[in-house]
């Protein structure tokens, strides 16, 4: 039945392959049956056409034996009108196949994978290859779903040409895995892709690839990751995070992605001609983070990066002292050497998470007091524009580093440990954005010949270092443009990246309950709503889910939205990716429903909110957040909160695992009156060094008669959160024991408070945590 | 002048080298100042050529830089006829050198390595060779002083075609060291070297080859130990200890060593083709011990192996969970195939060391609860002229392993786990001493097809697994004869082993004491003393230092010895090698002196001391063992003690790091009677779970009026002994507390002891101890 069915298209297909012509089946299939089929005939050199459409629940097994000449291959009838839809993934089982062109959107895995080289344990995946695809928002319906968009097993696979973007669900994007010999000395291939944007998870476990795990950092990997894009990978502190042996990255952009490079474990590795762009008004960007012994990392170019301390443009790591196979191993080995820092800050880090002075607080295993030894610092240039106070850190004795021939323009500018950093008086010229090259004074300066230096033959742009060699990434002072920014080279050519299209947005004047409401769900994403009239009365939720400016015809005359709803019911209910702009609105409740809330469950994405000139009282919470939910921006700006229960809740993770609710909470000109219990209660459980987030900026604000209900006695709780800015606030007459609790050994900062009858802002260097690992 | 006295061999030999004909400079050199000289010019090519003769406290560094055709050479006049004696050490910097002849005896290094493969960190060798030498004996004069006989660092280094017996002080007798990337993927190769008898240490560091350290396991070393003849080397539990990754073991014999080829730290290691010959009557000789990751385990023969537990004939070990870096990591995806395991006593055990049932008195960081997993035992053969109760014996659950088409010819007898192990009736022939092959009922089993397993393409013998095929290590009924016992096909050509000369062993009858006195002096090793007379005086020890049996003339008319020395001496004061005979001698002393004393330094061997038929009484100590000091056997039979404040005081090892002070302790048929204290004292410290010694045996003895005054409280006092039996005694009226504390959770037992009126016998399970790492 279903074999009749299958077209075979007896246009046989010539294929060019290794100078000698072959022929080629293509087999047309229309649906998952007629797939199956397809797939369960296949001969070397077939390929499969799966019809333009939505393909909607499936679980594609594609089982095949091919050879070196005659892939299998699955394609799309027209590159990206295949989409995958629904509950589907796609597992490949075999030797020598081809996926190419295919579009998952719209929908999630069922299983632990969307993209996975093994069918079971037994039938991996070898010599085969994901290319031209897309994967979009293929997200499971809540952050802590764990899953993978794509998980290697086997050996000599590849994933080249696709773009893949938006996973907000726990679980590296790409993962390499070595359990069992079937997938060790893999020599995968990542090329050639354009990883998209991925928002912040506000936890660990959302790298964009992982390589490996600890439990196999032993195995030898041989992983190439190369010529791929990184745009704002932002899912957490680690964008690569290489846990086994001689993997290779190379030539890849990381494009104001706010994490790292980091040999997290194994050892051995190669981090060489790799760009790393940054932004000037984000910390969060960083470069490369070593742990570990004997990688190389040459010819880098680091831009603009403002990361500090685990996010520094180059963190060398303090080790454990026989370091736990999961914890921190030594930095022994290195070389870091013909790499250039172009205004960077503090790029170099040394010692980074020493933490000796905590032996008193954590268990012996958790002190990194081995600092980097046997380490080759050389040849490396570091330019700043603007001089730079602290070009060197060192959080531990350098004595176990060699520096050799590193030179610095810092303006003149003197700083600490200058006579491993010399400066020098020479210049750079602009060759394309981002991009600066030696123009003059480089020259005459001599190299350091380290052991097998010799084989850094190329620099940054994959020119000889024979004939013109000179200290940074980049050899010679002529050099063509590398175009770095020319992002039709990455990814699928079929998918448009950096085009997006911006619709025109639209603006809704609403004068009643029922227009508001119907506005709500008609409007586009980015659309805006005005208020038109003084008052409206509303019973049930407003749903957001989309990009979404609420705000009153009149900044002077607001316009009053009284909420109706049953308790414990938001006026605004935020969905995934919802994005809620309000100004200058007075939101009234009745005592027991609340003001913003995100939903209980499934939310498989971000919302964001910011709400400028509003007054908002009479709720029992202002912000309620769920567990499991995500905020990137919580703003408030210049808004009134009286006789609310509650102000913030940001404080359903409890499991202690890492994750918090929300990235950045900024509260500013505000005033709160009346707010018997927490202000803001925002929480991060378990002790994890390397978690950045989140970050809380409170100033300018007023805060009278609030906290007397408050059982954990602190008015502005932050327990665990790693950023806190404390300052320029006045609180007066608040029944509360403590103002705020802040965690001294942290960035937990405050400044110019005026407080009175208030309680106390106490400052402890170090919170009992529980240990993570 | 030191230029001049060169003499330059004008007769240039010809160098057959590569198909090409070149010319070598043959320099001969009389001393150091020549031979420093000789270094200093040398070029490619040339020879230098060290005069026959003792070379005496001599440092010689060669440094020099040959190439792949012409290396430079240092060789002896005459291979074996350059003695370097004294203060001797020899370090390589360079590339291609070559040491040939030298014979290193009668001293010790002055530094920390007798050969050296490197001048100092940044002069390695490279592509150097120490051949055709001899280290014998080339003790440091403690036993803890630490060295090592040959240290390898540099890349592509050999050590072949050597002699090397004796090492009795700490320290590897060969180790490969990988700190620095000029040491790592170094390829050095081991080969066809003759190891020579090592006594046992008493404690660790005393492995015969170690190829790095815990923390270089990373590393990727890439060594190869082939075709090795290991005699007799009995220093520690670890024969061979791998550290380090991808080294590989093949086709080498380990004929009745103490110990076992073990993968202490790394990983993806290579055990092929090897022999290991054990003895019935030594149940410590052990085979391959397993891990971490990835080894494979292929091809070899083990043959009449009794040792148990870590140094069973296969031991593959429990890990610790996320081991710290020291420790024990899990045993993963490891393969077992076509290996040979005849007359072996419980030859496969899985799950060794697992301590899950200490996890409440040992730290976590120590239990070892993480069985093997992802591992493969298949093809693998066993055979038992005797039938076998537990030829499998798994500490844990075997959940994690996968077993495959193993046999075993079991006499018919059952045993747990047979669904592992099929029993099938085939037989072996014996080809020639120790060696069985397969001549019957072996052809038609299936075998096991595993990952990889088209990777073993030959057997044992090296013949190819293509046509013929069979479980165990060999593949064919048909084979030559290795000639394994054939001594001749390893170490140097002029060093005769196994033909050691019996020089035959003289008599000297004396009649007083200065006779006594010359006699000892004057006797050869292996020598006997008889005494003649009734009584003999003596006011000053008699040093032993050799072989030497001392007795009355007559067994039932005995002689007195009468000690009339300075307090705190001992009659028989036992220096290094000293082996001690004494039968039916009355030993009185003035109740300070000793009987027996270790030397209080420079115990830089071992000594021997087996008493029978005698009577000892009045002394301080029946035995004084120092620091330092170590005696592998210790006999006392027939004997009566009495009237003695000690007895044998063996405890001055309480550095708590493993050390103790005898191997084995024999008492047997013995009395001891008012001996206030310990009638044994006898120590070893520190939580070392690998550490399987001492040992102490005590029969048939008794005790009576003794212990009175002992601090301690017991009688016969074995804190962290391992193993102790003690069975058969009577204890009648000794004023003690405990007469033994027996450790239940080692190898502890006794049976049959008449207590009376003389303290408790007692077991605990688990004693504390000081952790040693």
């Amino acid at each position: 039945m279903i074999q009749k069915s299958i077209l075979i298209i007896s246009a046989f297909l010539l294929l060019l392959a290794c100078g000698e012509r072959s022929t080629k089946v293509g087999i047309y299939v229309k649906d998952i049956n007629e797939l199956n089929a397809a797939i369960a005939q296949a001969n070397p050199g077939d390929e499969i056409i799966m019809a333009n459409g939505d393909w909607k629940d499936v679980q594609i097994r594609f089982v095949g034996y091919g050879n070196n000449k005659q892939p299998i291959t699955l394609k799309a009838e027209t590159p990206g009108k295949v989409r995958i839809v629904g509950k589907s993934d796609l597992k490949l089982g075999g030797e020598y196949l081809v996926v190419n062109g295919l579009y998952f959107t719209e929908g999630s895995s069922p299983t632990r994978a969307v993209i996975e080289f093994a069918i079971n344990n037994d039938t991996v995946a070898n010599h085969s290859r994901m290319t031209n695809c897309v994967i979009l928002d293929y997200n499971k319906t809540q952050r802590n779903q764990s899953d993978l968009w794509v998980q290697f097993k086997g050996r000599h696979n590849a994933l080249d040409h696709c773009y893949i973007a938006g996973k907000s669900n726990r679980g590296p994007t790409v993962r390499v895995d070595l359990a069992g010999n079937k997938s060790i000395k893999n020599y995968h291939k990542i090329t050639n892709n354009y990883f998209g944007p991925r928002p912040p998870k506000g936890g660990p476990s959302a790298e964009t690839i992982q390589l490996g795990n600890s439990f196999t950092s032993m195995a030898p990997s041989y992983t190439l990751v190369a010529d791929n894009f990184f745009d704002r990978c932002n899912g957490e502190v680690e964008v690569i995070s290489s846990k086994t042996n001689f993997n290779e990255f190379r030539n890849n952009v990381f494009y104001k992605s706010e994490g790292s490079l980091v040999t997290r474990h194994g050892n051995y590795c190669i981090v060489d001609g790799n760009y790393f762009i940054g932004d000037v008004n984000s910390e969060q960007i960083g470069g490369v983070r070593l742990i570990g012994t004997g990688h190389w990392v040459t010819n880098n170019y680091f831009y603009n990066l403002k990361g500090k301390v685990f996010r520094s443009p180059l963190a060398v790591m303090n080790g454990i002292p026989k370091s736990p196979l999961n914890r921190y191993i030594q930095v022994t080995d290195v070389v870091v050497a013909h790499n250039s820092w172009i205004n960077c800050t503090s790029p170099l880090q040394f010692g980074v998470g020493s933490n000796v002075d905590q032996k008193d607080v954590l268990p012996a295993s958790e002190i990194r007091s081995e600092r980097p030894i046997r380490t080759i610092v050389a040849n490396n240039l570091v330019y700043n524009d603007k001089s730079d106070t602290y070009p060197i850190v060192a959080h531990d004795s350098l004595d176990g580093i060699t520096f050799k021939s590193n030179v610095i323009n810092n303006q003149g500018a003197t700083f600490k440990y200058d006579s491993v950093l010399r400066q020098e008086q020479f210049t750079l010229t602009a060759l394309e954005d981002n991009i600066l090259i030696p123009s003059n004074g480089l020259s005459d300066l001599e190299l350091y010949n380290g052991f097998e230096f010799d084989q850094i033959t190329r620099d940054l742009f994959g020119n000889p270092r024979t004939n013109s060699n000179l200290v940074g990434a980049i050899a010679n002072s002529t050099a063509a443009k590398p175009n770095l920014m020319d992002l039709s080279k990455y990814g699928p050519d079929w998918y448009p990246v950096g085009t997006s299209k911006t619709a025109s947005a639209a603006t809704h004047n609403v004068a009643s309950t029922a227009e508001l409401k119907a506005a709500v769900v008609a409007a586009k994403s980015g659309d805006t709503i005005i208020l038109t009239n003084d008052r409206f009365e509303l019973k049930s939720s407003l749903k957001i889910d989309k990009k979404l400016t609420i705000k009153s015809a009149d900044a002077n005359n607001r316009a009053t939205v009284q909420y109706n709803g049953e308790p414990t019911t938001p006026v605004f209910e935020m969905n995934p990716k919802g994005k809620l702009v309000l100004e200058s609105v007075i939101l009234n409740g009745t005592g027991d429903t609340y003001a913003f809330a995100s939903l209980k469950d499934n939310m498989s994405s971000l919302y964001n909110l910011n709400v400028t000139g509003c007054e908002i009282s009479n709720f029992g919470y202002v912000l309620k957040a769920y567990k499991n939910s995500f905020s990137e921006y919580i703003k408030f700006q210049s808004t009134l909160f009286k006789n609310c229960a509650n102000g913030l809740e940001l404080s359903a993770e409890i499991d202690d695992r890492g994750d918090y609710n929300a990235e950045n909470i900024y509260i500013d000109d505000c005033r709160f009156e009346n707010i018997p219990k927490n202000i803001v209660d925002y929480y991060r459980g378990g002790y994890d060094e390397s978690t950045v987030g989140g970050n809380l900026v409170l100033t300018n604000s007023a805060f009278t008669q609030c906290g007397a209900k408050e059982e954990n006695g602190v008015l502005i709780n932050t327990y665990g959160i790693i950023n806190v800015d404390i300052s320029n606030n006045r609180f007066l007459n608040n029944s509360v024991k403590t103002v705020a609790r802040l965690w001294g050994a942290k960035n937990n900062t405050h400044s110019n408070n005026e407080i009175q009858n208030s309680g106390e802002l106490v400052v402890e260097e170090n919170l009992p945590l529980k240990l993570m690992y």
